[in-house]
């Protein structure tokens, strides 16, 4: 039995999982917080709203490709979106250590502010905290979100069916290659975070009647915890083909160096979307036509099962998609 | 100019204020923020909603009378109340340190439990991120919370009014000299924190048709510089009696050995509310009948002025209750 919190409890992946499943949950189960999703789904006289929190402590809290201002908005944003709502409020509450400078803090200000712009949603309330040197690393965000549902689907992994196709919109493990090449100071070049919102093209497959089963965006853990935790949820089988994965050079190098599978590493501007057979290639299309979306693929299939992932490999192979244990990157968001 | 984040930034008095008004607010602009009450409150198709998000950095995070669990479910939900919503749901986002101890979670998560329990209401969605050791102190709680407002009344300090009178419902100060007592470790004897939910006594003032200019919880900063803010916002005078500020024997002693005026600490489980002359009487027996409002007073009233805040001492004097500048007591919530 554990007596104490390690880095592997935070990091997404098996260690967080346990930790829910032990520690917390237990103390506050109700038919809400069951469907462990990215945003809690909630109705009042009739109307449907989706609410949900993240607190975020990237280290460094500047990476290419983005900083920590941004990446709490579109975050709070893309996590509303997997409950298919539509963005509407956040909250902003920061945890400053005591000698943050503030410059920076006017950087990351800017960066919300932008980042609200590009996805529409305003921040309505807040709250500002500071902690003594060495209680805190400059600065942690959390943002809360509100967001209101205007269909009927039931977007959740439980809706998630055998023949399902699942797709996504774009190249994986940017987000998390760009922070810890950051982080380690590395000698790599060109890998940049891919965080951006991901509201607008989710309103589209909306409005355009797609069927959507499930939405997910593979954050901390990656695309493989992601699929795991929907297989097991769906009690299903998924397999994924290795050669339909995006993948940039920029990433395929850096996990080479780095000895990573990127299918474990976070993203910021993706999302895996599950939907019946036949709605896939209309789907696909309508999703290439945003730019975060262009490069998208349909990367695997559901399948009569008990909660495994598997990979097709490029020659042909079978091998199963494990959720991580252990410490995989920490503070990656 | 100021180049770096000191603790008085996040003390809630003139710091926390200069910060809000010079590096955050001017990014964040909107008309529900604005506002800068405790909860903002937004509407959906002719529904009123309130919104609000708190973190809680409380040191240490068990004190006499209460603990960093059940603070960040009370504070959330009288912030919402202040609003004169009732709090339907919160989130609960935890930052946890490498290192620190299940067992203390565990006690952490029970008293979550029992608190929203008590104060009526569900967590509906969580997360949880680990930072190295040496980068958190034990735990940080962020909690925002959503609630709906079911009346027409406008709870706004620019609601106040010439006239109005200004009722506490129990003894101030007594919250922030727990903590600090016990993080000093100081021979203090039956100082408890106050930490309670408010929003069953304000349910029930809306629903005895209480005519509510505004409500405010003094927590940061305290009595003083709520007043202070009101004030200011409404444009008034006020003028409280310090013969009629309910204080406790052993807040009295506390602040007499420390050197500290009650009237600038933390409270967790007061309210501040403002009423017409014509309601004071009848919303001072109404809050007298809850368990949480039967040291209630009418502690003062609101002249015109120009945004200042005046005691009559007990020996007939009239001085100036000024906003506090610089280190309050840090970490108090």
């Amino acid at each position: 039995m554990k007596e104490f919190i390690t880095l592997s409890e935070g990091s997404g992946g098996k260690g967080t999982k346990d930790l829910i499943e032990k520690f917390l949950f237990p103390f506050l189960k109700n038919r809400y917080l069951e469907v462990l999703h990215d945003s809690a789904v909630f109705e009042i006289e009739e109307k449907r709203f989706a609410f949900t929190t993240d607190s975020y402590v990237v280290s460094p809290i500047f990476f290419p490709g983005g900083d920590i201002g941004e990446l709490s908005v579109y975050g709070t944003v893309n996590d509303l979106s997997m409950s298919g709502a539509k963005p509407l409020f956040i909250s902003l509450s920061l945890i400053v250590e005591e000698g943050f400078s503030l410059e920076k803090l006017e950087r990351i200000m800017e960066s919300i502010k932008n980042a609200s712009k590009k996805a529409g949603i305003l921040v309505i309330t807040g709250d500002t905290k500071v902690v003594e040197r060495g209680k805190g690393d400059g600065i942690y965000i959390n943002t809360s979100g509100i967001g209101i549902i205007e269909h009927t689907l039931d977007i959740t992994p439980y809706s998630v069916k055998p023949g399902d196709r699942i797709i996504i919109n774009g190249p994986v493990g940017m987000h998390g290659i760009a922070v810890m090449i950051e982080r380690e100071n590395l000698k790599i070049e060109g890998v940049k975070s891919d965080t951006q919102p991901l509201n607008f093209i989710v309103q589209k497959l909306i409005d355009e009647k797609v069927e959507i089963h499930c939405l997910r965006d593979p954050t901390r853990g990656g695309v493989a915890t992601s699929l795991n935790e929907i297989a097991e949820k769906s009690k299903t089988e998924i397999l994924i083909y290795e050669e339909k994965i995006p993948l940039t050079e920029e990433v395929i190098g850096a996990c080479e160096i780095l000895g990573i599978d990127p299918l474990y590493v976070a993203n910021e501007g993706k999302f895996l979307i599950f939907v019946p057979e036949k709605h896939a290639e209309r789907t696909l299309k309508i999703i290439k036509e945003f730019d975060e979306g262009k490069d998208a693929e349909i990367i695997g299939e559901v399948k009569e099962g008990d909660g495994k992932v598997f990979i097709e490999t490029r020659i042909g192979a079978r091998r199963i998609v494990d959720i991580p244990s252990g410490e995989i990157l920490p503070r990656i968001c």
